[in-house]
């Protein structure tokens, strides 16, 4: 393929509007009249809600709506609407709160200090209830019932394919390790927000931060209990997502009723700490993980128990309990593989979607115990990984089809990259060297996996792209715009991208499960093709040739091997134009060889396609301090086509600085439900200052079905860092963690125990 | 046709948040760091501007950007882009200034107050230059020249069709007249406002108030010298266009380059002054009128002269001293026409579009000869208009196709609604009958004549359309919806339009030329048709049926004749997306039956379809007073189908007042250029207690290409007002007044002209 725009690494076309500051954030719109609001929150993590007086606070002057659980719509809410008990949450708190900061009340007034100080008027009075923060005493018979759950067992998930047992026995080797990750907290910059207007007789317009028109209007609509078409959906620039704007969020629900309730517009901006105590945060996962292999390493068996933490509601809970199994068998091939998953309600904040969506934790078992199991039976990490890994026109126990595949290329990447065959096992005393592997879904099947778009061309030849795909920082607007630039054979600079509205832009799930590049880039470039083929048409009638005859590229359309019989790409649209065709494009992608999981077998292919990747990682550890210093990476990922590499590349370096923060820094420390670092200064994200040296390298077997052969690749690409980092500290030390974070009190634990064995 | 939503008087789609004030108008608005502009205009009517001093504008704190001619682009821009000369504005004003009102300056400041303030530190210094207020003065050789043209001649035209000559010394009597009407404002509720923000490096948006996105759009980037592409232009609700918003005007420009120069978004918001000094005006016409008619009536050849006063530039006027002339063989059908019209500049503000276009001139002129050709004749002014109404699939002289023409039955049904026969010459004294008929076109060909439109179906049935037509009050928004409903077969309620948005909304010209309904319309229909073969498909698969067996209606897609066997409209959109196809639709319409007019011959079929119709109106004058007391008026016109009986009533009565303001109160008074009545307390448009009571008659032969056979009827209804008014005071008073407006004066005068012939 010769192509002229996928491809290159092309400035973003948000680039210029971000890096001078002009980018429009919700948080600095307002409409006329507008109100602000804010919200009470739960001092308790669990307790009942005997009594709310709002008296004083809507006697304040200035203040122009409060709402309690009493006064606005209590319609059960969820991800799987068709089975009723996991739908457990409601707009705002009504008999009792769950969480410390769970939503208990709202207002809404002329300014925020205004908003503030009736906050504090409110008077409610609770009835404080025993809590309970991990799952596993959530699960003990005494445990206080945070819903009507038995043992607070959110979600139940179980699968088996193969026989594990049978292939335990067959095994040279078992190895069975139980593994703790904990909780990370998204910590976009941009808090969340909405701003919502309420048209009588019955409209709510909303402009928020969203990765998801589609879920957050869905879940809006059914928590008010109106018809979808009632709400519109607009997006602006988002400044970051990571999974916690997938779905509808309380300043959304909050937003529309003080709206409604006020008659004035009404926007709500979270302040850093309520962002902290009360969005979602990554589930803290304890995995039993037992393998078992021949003596040469080729797996034979694997079975896993999950439990994870979903805090005080479902949110994508039971989804990413089942995906934590299920990417178990994807990414080394595993004949026999048995999975019981337990998703667990505690007094703490919503779980929920977050970068890697489970695969994150179930990858540092796995990748963990691939290490150990080397290490038991003499084999080099590369050469076990080479050995098992995933290969092209595979099918997994779940039915994943695997097309494309570039794992074994990524592997020996990685490896090379590091200079892995010279240097491992030759460390100095303190440093080491590490590999672990990764890989993830391009889409996923929810309701449908499908997407649609329009593209619009304009007289002078300058196009647009409308499709509902949320940039969430990613670039996908970027990417979306060379797809639809390299259809019509014209450059990027013509094409431009709006913004999500849902009203407008065409239906389209979202920005999660590393979708957006192949599925609405398939959808895109569906729409250019309808748009190229009436260009085309009129291009024939012009030069009185056959349609067949032309190609559209570097601008012009002419015929194929003579560029001078033509006409150029503006020209063409002018005179369909002066023949009275407007030309607008519509298209849309439907992977149909996906499909939904079987909730019994835990079986489907729910992505149109699945990319992979390796990591090697050298670290430096400090025995004194039990301090690690990361020294480089080296991420080698299959992304099929890069669209964009530097895009490509920002992805891989932001997944290895987020891998990063999970591994060493990040970690919400609580007393009774109380966070106590909920700041920027006290949750440690990495800073420039922290961040290793980082090599990537793109890997491109072309996919047969992404465009121009792309697969997604913003997720899979955090898999393999912190497990990576986990076999480098062994190396460097010959201390193990199983539990994250590495901090240096764990590392000094470590090496304590090594040497009391050694000294034993 | 078994219609169930077209044909309806359903409620407007904008009525409730019109009518609860909930609707948001761009003066209304705010962005973030948002300027608010203000424009320093002349005080001279003509003047050589010498010098501008802006130091101490831009010295005061608080102004952040101060812009003259010097300091921005002045590419001349004018509505046709292929003839030079005619293309006489640019942004803001150069060397000298024209009328008194012209844009000199402009600047931005943080609040309105500074703004204000610094307009007052502009220093500049003028040479006054002699001013020329009407075209006969302007015309002479020794007029000062307002711009390089001979004798101030903006734009000259003539044609000629069959023998005038000939046809005059056929005729057995020949009447000749001059009529002279008068300058009108479009008074607006809403004034001229615009909001522009400029991102770097080179994209502008801007939210006003317009009536066609494309050519705010397209002599914006004309003006400024930057590609169409680079520029986004948003509309809001608009407060009445009538005209006057179908250009750009001088606030996008200066908002636009204030924007570039401060880097903050700007608003500018006319104030009412300026809207009655600086905004566009109805043409000043002088017409020499000779019309032959045979004995009976018939009518045999039509001369025509007619002079425009178009003040300091040309705008529409080129195109509407043509219509004038055209429009003079569209009513009553006449073998020889010869037509020569001027338009002249003068020191006076710009005129331009106004409901009418020219045609409410020649109207005026040709209505009122018709009578007194009847009165000497001794011919009822009913039977000489039925005697020679256009008739249907008949070609004009200018090759003007007219297809469905309810002429006649209008002017019967407007004679029956007076009960003409019984009553008319026999009324008291003092009280009159009076007749007049209006046609028009229903689009006009404008580079081209097509428009485009997408539907977006959503998941629960509902449906949006999203097309650049502009309601601006009439209720456009409506009759599209309706079409798209009527189409897909489900309710009014389920659908919605978008404001137009030029990155977003299909290319489509504006709202002129009482173009939407037919022109839109068809393109909506098209689109709504693409959503439908869609979802039939799907209907067709589930039910294993053949998808030509197929109908839609009520909400319902099912087997024709067993509406049991079918799905909900909802339903069908779910299994679509169920089967991953999103149902997006687009659709153009072009009627290629229309032509480009020759500029030689002023000849081509412009229109897709032309309306037609007349008014009685009943008036009663106090001959002591002078005063004319306008008792009720009886509109029959013929839109083809009616989509929305109600609108279609509502343009009828707006065309009453309007023209009832045009006829007796709406005047300019100037001195040396200077308005004298620059306010709506002293510019009087007629209020409630003026407006006369008014019947509406629709006429409904369906249109063989109208979308459900409807044609436009917004400005051909406001034809008849003056004239039918002139005819009914002749009637009552036997004084023929042939110069608008019917003041007391006139009146009076010509009463006592009356009286001394009568005493002579």
């Amino acid at each position: 393929m010769n192509l002229q725009v996928v491809g290159k690494s092309l400035p973003r076309v948000d680039a210029v509007a971000k890096a001078t500051g002009r980018a429009d954030y919700v948080a600095d719109m307002a409409l006329p009249g507008m109100l602000f609001g804010k919200i009470l929150r739960s001092p308790y993590p669990h307790a009942r809600l005997v009594h709310i007086d709002v008296s004083k606070a809507k006697r304040l002057s200035g203040v122009r709506a409060v709402v309690t659980g009493k006064d606005v719509p209590r319609h059960r809410y969820g991800i799987w609407p068709d089975i009723p008990f996991t739908n457990d949450q409601v707009g705002l708190a009504v008999d009792k709160v769950r969480y410390l900061g769970e939503e208990v009340a709202a207002l809404a007034a002329v300014d925020e200090d205004t908003a503030q100080e009736a906050l504090q008027l409110m008077e409610v009075e609770y009835e404080q209830l025993a809590a309970v923060f991990n799952p596993q005493d959530a699960m003990e018979p005494a445990a206080p019932q945070i819903h009507e759950v038995e043992k607070n067992i959110a979600w139940p998930i179980s699968f088996n394919f193969g026989d594990v047992e049978q292939g335990f026995r067959e095994s040279d080797y078992v190895q069975e390790d139980t593994f703790i990750t904990h909780h990370q907290c998204h910590s976009t910059i941009e808090t969340h927000v909405s701003l919502a207007r309420f048209d009588p007789p019955n409209r709510y317009t909303l402009w928020t931060s969203t990765q998801s028109l589609d879920t957050t209007r869905g879940e809006l609509a059914t928590s008010l209990g109106v018809p979808l078409s009632d709400i519109r959906i607009i997006k602006a620039h988002v400044g970051g997502g990571f999974g916690c704007k997938t779905r509808m969020y309380a300043a959304h629900f909050l937003s529309a009723v003080l709206a409604k309730a006020s008659g004035r517009p009404v926007k709500i901006v979270y302040d850093r700490e309520e962002q902290f105590i009360a969005t979602l945060e990554r589930h803290a996962f304890s995995l039993k993980l037992t393998t078992g292999v021949k003596k040469d390493g080729t797996l034979v068996a694997k079975e896993c128990t999950a439990i994870a933490d979903g805090g005080a509601y479902n949110s994508h809970g039971p989804v990413i309990i089942g995906r934590a199994g299920a990417q178990l068998s994807l990414i080394y091939r595993v004949p026999n593989m048995r999975y019981t998953g337990y998703l667990v309600y505690t007094n703490k904040p919503v779980c929920g979607a977050f970068r890697g969506f489970g695969n994150l934790q179930a990858r540092f078992a796995d990748e963990s115990q691939m290490d150990m199991i080397a290490h038991q039976l003499g084999i080099d990490p590369v050469e076990i990984r080479l050995k098992n890994a995933m290969q092209p026109d595979h099918t997994t126990p779940h039915r994943w089809r695997v097309t494309s595949c570039g794992l074994s290329q990524a592997i020996d990447s990685a490896a090379q990259g590091a200079n892995w065959r010279q240097r491992r096992g030759k460390m100095p005393k303190g440093k080491g060297l590490g590999i672990a592997c990764g890989g993830y879904i391009s889409g996923t099947y929810v309701r449908h996996n499908a997407a649609g778009a329009f593209i619009k061309v304009e007289e002078d030849g300058g196009v647009t792209v409308i499709a509902g795909a949320s940039d969430v920082g990613q670039g996908s607007d970027t990417v979306l715009c060379q797809i639809a630039a390299e259809e019509l054979g014209i450059s990027l600079e013509k094409v431009k991208m709006t913004f999500g509205d849902s009203d407008v832009t065409p239906l389209d799930l979202g920005s999660f499960s590393s979708r957006i590049t192949f599925v609405v880039g398939n959808a895109v470039k569906a729409a250019a093709q309808d748009a190229k083929r009436q260009l085309l048409q009129v291009v024939a009638e012009t030069l009185e040739a056959n349609v067949e005859d032309l190609e559209a590229e570097r601008g012009r359309m002419y015929v194929r091997g003579t560029p001078d019989r033509g006409l150029s790409f503006a020209d063409a649209v002018k005179t369909s134009l002066k023949k009275g065709r407007p030309v607008l494009g519509r298209g849309s992608y439907n992977p149909d060889y996906c499909e939904p999981l079987e909730r019994e077998t835990g079986a489907g292919n729910i992505s149109p396609a699945y990319s992979f990747g390796a990591m090697t990682v050298e670290i430096e550890v400090d025995e004194e301090t039990g301090q690690v210093r990361f020294v480089n990476a080296v991420s080698a990922f299959d992304c099929g086509r890069a669209i964009n590499p530097c895009l490509v590349e920002g992805q891989m370096e932001g997944s290895v600085v987020m891998g990063q923060g999970w591994a060493f820094t990040e970690e919400v420390y609580r007393d009774k439900g109380q966070s106590l670092n909920a700041s920027l200064l006290d949750y440690r994200i990495p800073t420039a200052l922290d961040i290793p040296e980082i090599s990537s390298v793109i890997v491109e077997p072309v996919d047969p079905n992404g465009p121009f052969g792309a697969k997604g690749m913003s997720e899979g690409t955090m898999l393999p860092v912190a497990p990576a980092l986990a076999n480098a500290i062994f190396e460097a030390t010959g201390v193990r963690i199983k539990e994250l974070p590495f901090t240096p009190d764990r590392l000094l634990a470590g090496l304590e125990r090594k040497k009391r064995r050694r000294d034993q």
